[in-house]
């Protein structure tokens, strides 16, 4: 592959979970010319350090915050505190985006700090296990990108967004904040919690010892129940409303079958409806 | 492989769908002289003759039950029906066995029929898609085969089927059927009417649009939301009780979720314990 002029000469990364890990390869492999600083625990550094995955750490985002681009890449509310922390530190030409999984705290933070260099962000990659041990340079390929500008974000930044994001794979693309968080809470937010929900439901009620007999249904429908609790609480404190909604209109889904059980009608109903959107979601799937 | 002397000569299979072809294409692999004959409607068994599966079709129950085994392989309440009619048909060595996902109603219905020959019987193969197009002879391999035979059924039809069911890769075990049917309300039903009821509220709710933001997690936890609406017709009315119980536990688990998105001490709690049992789950799987 060609290595184009990067459209940002120096990125600092604060995060490199498997979401800033993953821009990091993903940015090495693309435009090999760009400097990248990482801020994490010592352990994560010497790791990404070692593996070439950054150029250099620094011990706080205030230190990491003179560079092009800047990416928050922490859990949802630690990314709210570093925003505040590196905005007086900002360069004239800095972009700061996030990677978080809502939207409206972010971008209301942002508004409240007079900080016009941010541009809230939602690359949808996600994987089975986070961390940087489970990074990769093609996590974003052919997947969305979402960015949330504000009505005063200037132009330009976002099409800079969009040329990075597109450079690393992804398809890039905008939205408003709180009809991005309204989205997820059903996309995103209500299967994960769904999926731990049951995983603990099962586990405590059926045993260890009966797990041995579970199909691979369980497998695929409990897949993401091994994701950290730490970030799906700030997940959930950022988008309570738009998640209740959601886990609401569950509860009540549920309720119909369980209210019809013998009869079935709900049941073929409820299944008749499912298979129709399940054939949607995967229609034009890689 | 060597080719040992078959447990039954002779095996009719009522219903050639995912699980009833798969056990005809594992019977012709690993036994190839044991005689076939499937019942199904006209095209399934075009099919499963012109690829060889069976050898002979027959147009009713009570015609094919002049066997060594009868495997009953239709939804639950069909196998109610099927078993009535062919009882007073069956040669005197002859075993009938079920694959239906709930036990209790068939192994009450063979006590009432005075059938001594039958044993229920439940394979735990599965796969995303029904039908004898997804057929495949290595359906069972290391899965649970679980037997659930009465106080009175002779040891020695509970033996040769454990050997057929090893002789198709599968590891078999015996279960009390009330047990049977609690257990897989947690392991099976509970899963799969989750998924369908999941994709249902986000596809209305989100529209199909949206779909196309949707992350790989949303993939695997509504994977299940294909599955035929008959066939769970069928496992909600004979299990109604101990799926109302599952739901009704799910229900309580996603309450104590939604009271407490900001705070997040449920979230904490739920998606440990949802941690720990699916790294149970995923010990020691192939």
């Amino acid at each position: 592959m060609s290595s184009p002029d990067p459209p940002f000469r120096t990125i600092s990364i604060i995060g490199l979970g498997l979401i800033g890990g993953s821009i990091a390869l993903a940015v090495r492999e693309r435009w090999p010319s760009t400097r990248i600083t990482g801020v994490d625990r010592k352990a994560v550094l010497a790791h990404a350090l070692g593996g070439g995955a950054i150029d250099r750490s620094a011990d706080s985002a205030a230190d990491a915050a003179d560079a092009d681009l800047i990416v928050l890449a922490a859990p949802v509310r630690q990314n709210l505190k570093l925003l505040a922390e590196i905005t007086q530190r900002l360069p004239a030409a800095a972009i700061v985006t996030d990677v978080g999984s809502t939207k409206r705290g972010i971008v209301d933070a942002a508004a409240a700090l007079a900080c016009p260099s941010f541009v809230g962000g939602h690359p949808i990659g996600g994987a089975e296990q986070g961390g940087f041990g489970f990074a990769r340079p093609d996590l974003f390929n052919h997947r969305p990108w979402i960015f949330t500008p504000a009505p005063s974000t200037a132009p330009a930044l976002v099409d800079r967004l969009f040329e990075f994001a597109h450079g690393v794979g992804a398809r890039p693309s905008t939205m408003d904040p709180t009809e991005h968080d309204r989205v997820m809470a059903f996309l995103s937010h209500l299967p994960q919690l769904t999926a731990s929900a049951l995983m603990d439901v099962i586990g405590s009620s059926a045993g260890g010892g009966a797990l041995r007999l579970a199909g691979r249904g369980l497998v695929d429908t409990t897949r993401l129940a091994s994701s950290p609790a730490e970030t799906w609480r700030d997940v959930c404190a950022t988008n309570a409303d738009a998640v209740a909604e959601a886990l609401d209109q569950l509860i009540a889904r549920l309720s119909e079958l369980r209210a019809d059980l013998r009869g079935g009608e709900a049941v073929s109903r409820v299944f008749a409806e499912a298979a129709k959107w399940r054939a949607e979601l995967m229609s034009g799937r890689d």
